[in-house]
C-alpha cells in the first residue's frame, strides 16, 4: 500500500531524491505496443530541471534506461521495468532536515510515520523528483493512447493570479494539444504566459515561490470508460494526480464554478452530430456518473507554491524540542507548475489507460 | 472493478433506486467494535429524503437491516452485512429515461457501457439513493473513529452563491462539529443558512435546481496515517468522496487558493505546543506528503447543481435518433446539498478508518 | 482483507451460520447476462443438506432472494447481491464452542484473532454453511461461462480409501460433465459410488468421519487464460479453492504423481489436431506457465475428514485453563465431501471468469 | 494484474531470462528494518545454478545491486527495489522455441496469450531465471520474519521416488531448520540425500530430468495470522508458491493423505502446553480456519520434472502448421528441485509477511 497504482496495469514507482537510481514498473501493459524511448525521452525533457532560470538549477540527465518488458522496442507482456540514475547529488544540502522539518514539506509527516529512518536527503521518497518515472510510465501509457485515438494534452491555466484562457471544454483538438506540448512555456495564450513566467520571476526575486492551476484534457476517449461509484473516471484520475507532490485539489468540467451554477445553466444538452450524440456545452468534463460520455474529459489541478524557499522561516528543532528559524538552502523551483504540466498529463494518461485495460 | 473501495477495510455498495433493496457489506472491520444501531438510524436520517420543503418528497424509511457481523452489539470479525429495502417507488416515473437521457445524469453514460442493459429505473446505480448505505457503513466507521479520538464534522459551505463561514483550519474543536449535525441546516452561521435556504427555494420557484459546496473536517487524526504517492490522505479521500454522484471537485487546505499564493504566504510554521509540533496556521489541510500532521483534516468538495429539474431541456431521443425535447417528471431536490453533508462525513470516515487498519 | 475474491469481477461472501442471513455480492458481472434462477436453485440443491443418510440433518430451504443487480433477469451492470436466511438455528447446541474449542475447527484460531467477539454460533463466519453464498455465486459465472462454451465439472474422486476412476484427461466432454452433475452422489464409475457411500456410513456408524478428494474439471476454456507469475489459472484457482473449509491440498494435471515422473513420461507432446494445437496427454492439467493451454483444466482437492464428530474427543478448556474432554453435539455430515463437489466448481468458475473478464 | 503479489506488502517482480536485468520491488516494508546484503547474497547461493553437476551449467553471478528503499542498510519506508542484471546470455540457444514450442514449456501458452510478442529467448518471464528476485524479496522478508521471532526452513522431501524422512511436524526446531539450510543438498537425513543425488543423475545420463517434492515449515508464527475465506494462510501461501514455475501441487499439514483418514485419526487434540494452547498432533498444518494455530506451518508443494530435457520430443512447428520433433538444446537442470527449495522459503517468507503487517 502506497506507492503503486492501477488495477489491469499496475504501476509502482520506486526511488528516493538520492538514492541510486529512481524508477517505474508497469504491471499489465498489453503485448505488441511500440515504445520510441526517444519521444518518452522529449516528453521527460518537459519536466526536467535546469533548463532556465525559472527552474532550479539541479540538472538531471534523466535518462531513462528499460531493464525488461521490452524486446525490439516492443512490449512482450511482461513488467516494462524502467530505471534513473541519480547523478548531480549534492547530499551536504539537506543535513538540516532531519532535525528542522520545512513546513508545507512531508519532512515532519514522514518523520513521524517512519520514526526516523526516513531518507531525509532532499525529501527522499516526496521529493517531486520522483515525478520522473511518473513522467516515463505515462508517456508510455500516451503512445498507447494515441494508437487507440485518444489524445492527452495539458496546459498552464494559472501562476499566482495570472490566467491563460481555458481550452475550448468542446472543441478542443488534438493538433492544438500538440502545439502546447512543444512551446517551453505551454499555455494558449502567450502574451498571458508572459505575465506568468514575470509572476514567476518576481517570487524568485522575492527569494520566495508562487503557486498555480494545470488544466489537462484529455480527447478521443470512446464513451462508455469508467466504472460507477468508486471506480469512476474522477475517482481513478484524482487517485492518480494527488500522486504529484503540491496538488491541493482537483475539479472537473465546471468543477467548482458548478457549485454557484443552477442546473439550468450546468446541464448540458444533448444533440445529435450526425450519428454521434454529443452534448452542446461540457460542463460535465467529459465524465457523466463516473463514465465517459466522449466529449473531452477535462479537469484542472491546484499546485501549492513551492515550499523550499530562501527566506527564512518559523519551524521547529526536533533534537532540541525547540521553536527555532530555517533557512531552506538548496536548489529550488520558484514556481513547479511548468515543470508539472507533462506530470499532470502522464497521471491522466496511466489511469485512462488503465481503465480501458 | 466498481463499487468497492477500501484495501484493509473493503465495503462494497450494492442496488439500484428501484431494486428490491439496496446495502453494504463492510469486510474487514476490527472485532469488538460496538455499533449502536440507533446512532447509525440518527445519521442515516440526516441524509433521509422527505423532511422539508427543501428535499424530494418521496419519503423513504431507509430502515437498515443487519444481516450479519455482529454479535450483541459488537463487530464479530465477519463482514458486516446490512440492507435497506426500497419502498415508496414509483418506476411508472422514469419510462420515458431509457430512451431520452436527462442532461448531466448518467442515463447516456450508462446506456453505452452497458449497452442497454443497465436499470434505469431512478437512475439505477447511479442514483443519490445509493448514498444511504455509504451513509451506513460511515456511520458505523465514525463511531469506530470516535473511540480513537477522531470526530468527522462536515457543514455545507456555499449554496450558490451564499457562502458559511469556514471552519476554524486550526482550532476546530469536536463539541462544535457536534452541535453542527444536529442542526437540521448544517451550517455555522445561521444567518448565512437563512440566505442558503432562500437560495434554494427560489431556485425551486424557478422549476430549477442549484450547486454548493461542503466543507469536511476530521480531528484528532494522529500524525502518521497516510501512504506515499498514491495512497495518501488526499487520494484515499478522495478516490472516496467521488464515489457521492454530484461531486464535481475536491480540494484540500488552502486548496485552489493555494495556486494563487506566495511559499512564504502558504507554508504552515511548525511550532512545539507543550511537546506536541503544531502548525501556526493550517493551509496544508493537515497533509502533508500525503501524510496526517495532527493538525485538523480539511477539505471541501464541490456539488453541481442536482440535475434533474422540471424546466424543459434539450436531450435526444435514442429510439429516434433525433433531438428532442425533455421535461423530468419524478421527485427531486432542488439543491443535493443539505442531505449529502452525512454522506461526505461518511466518505471521509471509511477512507480514513482504511487507512488506519 | 480476507473474505473478497477476485481483481476484475470481486465477490464478498458475508454472513454466519446462525447470523440472520448468508449472502454473496458479486461486483463486475458484464451486463445483459441471463441469470436463470431456477437453474441456480438446482446447483444449491446439490449441496444442500438434509437430502440423504450420508448428510447432517440440518435442513435449510437455502432459498436466495435476489436484491439487485438483476432486471428482468439480466444483469445490469451493478453489484448482483444475494441473500439467504438462516432458518433452522438451534443456537443452543454451540454453547460450549466459546470453551471448549472443536479440535480441527476453527474455533481457537478465531477466539485469538477476534479476542473473543467471533460468532461462536455454528462456527459463525467459519461454518461451511458459506459455501451456499459460493456457490450461488458460482452458478451465476457458470451460467456466464456457459455461453462462451466453458463447462464446468466435479466429481468425488475418492472417499478414504476408495477411489472413483479419474476423468479422462485428454477427452473428457461436456455432456459426460452434465450426467454427473445429475447424480445424487456424483462418481462416473457407480460401483465404485456405492463403495464410497459404505465408507461414510461406515465412519458415520462409528460415530467417526471421513475425508475425500474431488476432482474438477473445466472444459473449452480458450487457450491464453491466466497471467504469469503470481495470477496464473493455478495460483487463482487455488486462491479460490482454499476458501472452502476443510480443503487441505490442491494440484493441478499429474500433481503430486509429476513430482515422481520422469520429464519424457511428465511432458505432453503437442501435435496439430487439424486447425488446433493439442496435446497428446495432459499431464499439465491445461495450464503452462499459469496460462491455459486450450486442454481441459484440471486439478483435485484434497478434503479433511469432517472435524465434528461425536466420539469424545481431547481438548482444552478456555476457562477453566485446563484439559478437557469434549462430545461435540449438533448434527453433522460424515463427510463433507458429496455436497462439497458444488463448491468445487462454483470456486473454479469464479476464479476463471474472474480472469476471463 | 499478473507479476505482483501481496495486499499491505506488494512485490512485483520483472525481467525474463535475457532482458538486461531482473528484478523486484518490495513496496510496503515496514521502517527501520534492517537488511543485510551479504545474508540476501549467501540466501541467492541457495538457488544459483552452476554449483554442482546436478544443476545447469549456465552461472549467474547474480549480484543484486539496491536502487532504493535502504539507507544505510535499514529500510526507509519506501519502496525496496532491486535489480541483478543478465550475463552469461547465449540467446542462440533459443531461437528454435518461437516456431517449435517446448512440450510442458510456456512457450505455446505464451504465444497465444502475447500474440507472438513475448519475449522468447531463455523462456523470457517464465523463465525460472526469475525466481531469483523472488528469493532476493524473500531473503528481505525472513530477515525481517526472524526479528519477530519466525523461522522458515524447506528441506527436499523426495526426488522421483527417493524420500527424505518428513520434519517433525510437532517439534521441528529452528536451530535444526538453521542445520538444513547451510547443507548443499538440504535433506534430514544424508543417506536418503545420496539415493535422491543419485536419481538425479541417472535421469541426467538418459537425457532426461526427474521431478520431486519440497516439504516447507514455518516456526513461530504466533496464533491468529490469516484472514478468513480467501485470505487465509493457506490461499495467500498457495497464491505464492504457485508463483514458482514447476509447481504443480501444494498440500498443508495431513494434505492429501487427509482425505484418506477417519476424524478421529486426522483431529489435532488441543492441551495446555504451560499457558500455552498446543495441539498434541499437526494434521492440520498450523491453520485453522485460515488463521494460524500458533503451532508449526507445515506444507508441502510438488514439483514437476524440469521439462527441458535432451531427448528428442516431439511437439509442432506453429509456422509450418505441422507436426515436428524437437531436441532441446541448451543447459538445464536435470531437476530443479534442490535449487528450488530457496524458492519456496521465500515465497512463504513474502505471504507470511504481507499477511502480518
Amino acid at each position: 500500500m502506497s506507492s503503486s497504482f492501477g488495477i489491469n496495469l499496475k504501476i509502482t514507482v520506486f526511488g528516493q531524491s538520492h538514492s541510486q537510481a529512481i524508477g517505474v514498473v508497469l504491471d499489465g501493459l498489453p503485448a505488441g505496443e511500440a515504445v520510441d524511448l526517444e519521444e518518452t525521452a522529449r516528453f521527460l525533457r518537459r519536466r526536467a530541471p535546469g533548463r532556465n532560470e525559472i527552474s532550479t538549477p539541479r540538472r538531471e540527465a534523466d535518462e531513462v534506461k528499460v531493464l525488461s518488458g521490452l524486446v525490439n522496442g516492443l512490449t512482450c507482456g511482461a513488467p516494462l521495468a524502467a530505471v534513473i540514475e541519480n547523478t548531480n547529488v549534492r547530499s551536504g544540502d539537506y543535513a538540516q532536515i532531519k532535525t528542522h522539518p520545512r513546513p508545507s514539506h512531508a519532512d515532519y509527516t514522514a518523520e513521524v510515520k517512519y520514526h526516523g529512518f526516513q531518507d531525509v536527503r532532499g525529501g527522499g521518497h516526496f521529493s517531486g523528483r520522483l515525478t520522473a518515472p511518473l513522467c516515463f510510465a505515462g508517456a508510455v501509457c500516451l503512445q498507447i493512447l494515441a494508437r487507440r485515438g485518444i489524445t492527452v494534452g495539458a496546459h498552464i491555466f494559472s501562476i499566482g493570479r495570472e490566467k491563460d484562457r481555458p481550452f475550448d471544454p468542446v472543441s478542443a483538438d488534438a493538433a492544438a494539444l500538440g502545439r502546447i506540448a512543444q512551446k517551453p512555456f505551454p499555455v494558449l495564450d502567450d502574451a498571458a504566459g508572459e505575465r506568468m513566467r514575470e509572476e514567476i520571476l518576481a517570487a524568485k526575486r522575492d527569494l520566495d515561490s508562487v503557486g498555480g492551476v494545470i488544466e489537462c484534457c484529455a480527447l478521443g476517449v470512446p464513451p462508455g470508460i469508467g466504472d460507477p461509484i468508486f471506480d469512476g473516471l474522477e475517482n481513478r484520475i484524482a487517485a492518480a494526480v494527488f500522486g504529484i507532490p503540491a496538488v491541493r485539489g482537483i475539479e472537473f468540467g465546471a468543477g467548482f464554478a458548478a457549485a454557484a451554477m443552477r442546473g439550468s445553466e450546468h446541464n448540458d444538452p444533448f444533440y445529435y452530430d450526425g450519428d454521434r450524440v454529443k452534448t452542446a456545452t461540457n460542463h460535465h468534463g467529459g465524465a457523466l456518473g463516473g463514465i465517459s460520455s466522449g466529449m473531452p474529459v477535462l479537469f484542472r489541478a491546484a499546485f501549492k507554491p513551492t515550499p523550499s524557499i530562501a527566506r527564512e522561516q518559523r519551524t521547529v528543532d526536533l533534537a532540541a524540542h525547540a521553536d527555532a528559524p530555517l533557512s531552506v538552502r538548496g536548489r529550488h523551483d520558484p514556481c513547479i507548475v511548468p515543470r508539472a504540466v507533462p506530470c499532470v498529463e502522464a497521471a491522466a494518461a496511466v489511469a485512462l489507460l488503465d481503465l480501458m485495460l
